[in-house]
């Protein structure tokens, strides 16, 4: 049950209804209308403020699975969310009603080896937005638990509160490819993950990242990050790989690119079953490997950078969509070659 | 012997003689001539165009000792340093004649179980510049191993190249504390390493950063830097505790100020003997706390920090000298209040 | 409510009683009949077969504080305890009816920042047995949450099982230490916890592993576990010490006996309340320093150590005694001298 | 020049000859007389007394090459040795004549970064024997750098001495996997690295170890050492792989098998140019894979775990050959199916 409402909700007399996008059936997203939920004891009602499109959302789109999980019915997606608080449940300490907020998608058990052990990003109970069977946040309204809920500054965005997501994934990237200070970097693909990780990079004392991408679009966007830019053909001139493209071949060549001791994170996914990987060329520099499960515990430092200043998320944003143009902001990327990050607002 | 000479350099046909700011005595400095060395094989003779001073020079100024090293003989005083290569020994590879460098004043013996297990600093036979028997670098010209010598970009200061030296202790003190990206840091003394360490853990990805000192101008210092400022009375606030101060005292409150699982790095050397800390009352926190002693591989990390402008260091030089100044520049701290960084210019 | 009872419990028709070694006041232990509780849904039901006597347990019935913990009512010492599951609520998943299990004495609350950090044994709302104003194991059967009961195999006693208590403050303190194979060790005070942290250390693969204490009785028993005993006169020959007396000036000594980049853990609690430590001489070598709050995660491996013969347990235990012998057994070591480990049977 | 000789050394009046097996095309092996050598001032004259058989050296004799290693000319083979001191150069400390010394086959340069910072086995200078164009050990003395020299105690053979070369693989495969006390450890693979590698991960903690191969022979050999046999068919029950096998397909079968978080080492060397790895499926699991090449600074431990009785080698040794024999010694593993290890005594 929750103990507080803020005054600009309509009052519940009635169940209110709210509007979500969703995905009926391949490529079609319908705007329906849907009873409002009310939070439990430790939960809370966020109005959607800001909803990044993410790689994951346009496949499930477009193809209707991403590796075992699979689309079976109807799902909202989306899961790169930010906004504002508007009612809590009365076992919620750490966030209050009016808050802005970026929202942390995955709700673990809290009680099985892999939470106990630190790693709820592994917790085989996992709930997480916009994958199967679970919704997402592409609707106007959305009750979730409260712990997943982070405050932003008021000098923060609703859109840099969704980046948080994206930047999460670049900032576990880089603990899990072992990045210390003083390393060069290589990031392989400069899609909004690449740009994000190589930000990143710099911003844990990198001594250099370099970024390969064939879009000189997206070069100049890795330019205005302060990244270099890489062709891709030179020698063994860095410490750790950040494979963010999951194309063919990409991270072979990439490993290719590390000193003795390298070390290297497998960001973007590969398409293909088996990766061939020149193992025992590479084993003479004995490199590291190490692939990568989303992230853990990093709202609050991914927040504390976008509002420090030290890594600058809102350029990446280049298009924006109401609920009702869900559909083309999920293709977005099929039709613009000029594209790095949608954002689509819930309450437009 | 060399194999090349900068043009501006004059012909060696007769020894040339150099000017070097000797300490003869207690509170004493005497700009004397001395012949100038030329560089064996793997060494380099430089140009030295900036030299800090650091508080051990003040000590060894002042009262002639630092714990077990004894001043007893002239000395030249100095660590801090940067220059211009004027030539290079027959085996030197990584720098040129005419190369800006900043200069690592550690000379490790690179056979011994230290070197070879990658910790060159705790070489016990390490020689370094201005502790005694061994020469600093308060002198017009020097010859060093070649491999000290790390070059700084065009767009760096001599200054900033002699800054690199305790960026490097800021650097190592965080390495040492075992500061982790979304770390939050307290820093406790706000001298040039506090400032400089300070400035560190935000650029290695520290959530965030606060600095205790008395000083409302090191306060202010510490705001332009980006750090903020702790009035040392709150709660246990902190990751990680970089005690930079070495008072009496601060060690032991600043490890108060720690969360569970904090960790620690004692920077600044305290004057006691013995340091009393209350390790049964920080027992249930489990705390950790390391020692540091000078640096190791820091000189790239830090000349990439302060060329792409992640770490300022030019704002701390807030006084300069010529080498005729050199005891006033050492005695600075003393008369005035408002003194972070004297540098010293040997070519002045 | 339980789902299962052994065939040898008395049925439930009325209230069971049980005997309980119950510490009246300073000083006073009285047997007393308690009835028996019944698991709840994540419970079990254990009938305590073997219960050691820890120095806090001693501390406790003596002086009746330990720091901040403070006994000011009645309590039921014992903490290292070791049984078979009677019965278990019915979500319970990990044990069954029938089985032999050492006991895991704190109950983390699995929701807040340490329990997800991996860390519960920091959590602030731990429930830890004997630790005012909880009541311990000192009784015929108790109910605890089923999650901390982990199987013993066939060939482990009881009294094994109970001495995986004191055995996992010897495998988290050789962690926190920091212990790698290939460490030359130094364990100060051969009570139970540093002869086990020693005989773990050897288990861990360090090097060597030498013991200091001044008892001969002691320093044999050490032998007789493969470690070797040191008169605490030599240089710095060790890597990591594991200070386990908490006696005056034992952790500076053993801090000056070891090696550049030496790495120290205090298991041993002092009872200063400051703790004198030579920060500045130890600085040169670089050393560090961890604090040791129990353990996290050591129940299966510990089990494992004893159950392959890696460590041997068993002949730590020197007495043995009745629930009725409690008194006798708590203040054992104030009237012998060749005691190392108690043991209270409460089922005798 | 040498400074000390001890008696049964055959004085220098003339050059002395001695024998070495000298592989002078592939598949022939010829017993020659050479001048024997005289000890550098930081080098030792050693007299070999057991050298190992590895499959390196199998490699090199049947088809000439490994990787980019190619054997181009006559080339003496062996790189697992122990033996005798008989003499030293002026410099040398570690060792006296009359030693008996384990052989560390690689000597790096000591100046490189890679040396520097404690990858002396990354050193791209490094001289290691038996790899060409430099000799090995199958010969009755040799000459070489005195600090690849290391004691072993009267109580170990020089089999057991040479057998440090092979363990040391097994520590550093180990360290490489960042294998943690309590893991539970899966070995694919029971040749002699297999075998070995398994021994030190139950040495260094871990909770079990099993090991995969389709011979019965090195399945009971597992057993003796107290290893676990695996037969492969299972569920996710490990935290760390070490694949030995070097067997298409195991590295892929053996990472299916591990546990979220798992860790794998891949210490066999794969034929194939590439390896096929289903990275997608196994990304949930967010697993790291190392790549091994060789060891560093294993030698201490590795002494001390035989030294110890924790790790035995012996048992491994399954027969035994004179110089004269070297080449039946090269193809021992192509006649009979119940060999391990093959030693080759040069003084025989």
């Amino acid at each position: 049950m929750s103990t507080a409402v803020t005054p600009d909700v309509p009052s519940q007399e009635d169940t209110m209804m709210i509007r979500a996008a969703v995905m009926t059936e391949l490529g079609r997203i319908e705007v329906q209308e849907r009873p409002q939920q009310e939070p439990g004891p430790h939960e809370a009602l966020v109005r959607l403020r800001a909803v990044g499109v993410c790689g994951s959302d346009t496949a499930y789109f477009t193809v209707g699975r991403i590796g075992d999980w699979v689309v079976d019915g109807p799902i909202v997606l989306g899961h790169e969310a930010a906004g504002q608080v508007l009612a809590v449940g009365e076992e919620v300490t750490g966030v209050d009603v009016g808050d802005r907020v970026a929202i942390e998608p995955g709700t673990p058990c809290r009680q099985c080896g892999e939470c106990m052990a630190g790693r709820y990003h592994l917790c085989p109970d996992l709930v997480f937005l916009a994958t199967p069977p679970y919704d997402g946040a592409l609707m106007e309204t959305m009750v979730i638990d409260a712990r997943n809920l982070h405050r932003i500054p008021a000098s923060m965005s609703y859109e840099e509160g969704a980046l948080v997501e994206p930047l999460s994934v670049g900032i576990w990237g880089c603990k899990r490819a072992g990045l210390e200070p003083g390393d060069d970097v290589l990031v392989t693909g400069a899609g909004p993950v690449g740009l994000l990780a190589g930000a990143v990079a710099l911003a844990f004392g990198a001594r250099s990242v370099a970024v390969t991408d064939p879009s000189e679009f997206r070069q100049g966007m890795a330019r205005d990050l302060g990244l270099g830019v890489d062709d891709g053909t030179g020698g063994q001139d860095f410490d750790v790989l950040l494979e963010c493209s999951g194309a063919k071949g990409v991270l072979a060549q990439g490993l290719r690119r590390l000193r003795p001791a390298g070390r290297a994170a497998m960001i973007g996914m590969p398409k293909e079953e088996l990766v061939g990987l020149p193992l025992s060329q590479l084993n003479v520099n004995e490199l590291s490997l190490s692939l990568v499960n989303r992230y853990n515990h990093t709202w609050p430092l991914a927040i504390a950078l976008v509002a420090s200043g030290r890594v600058k998320v809102d350029s990446l944003v280049t298009h924006h969509f109401s609920l009702a143009e869900t559909a083309d902001a999920l293709t977005l990327g099929s039709r613009v070659t000029d594209s790095v990050k949608a954002v689509i607002h819930p309450d437009r």
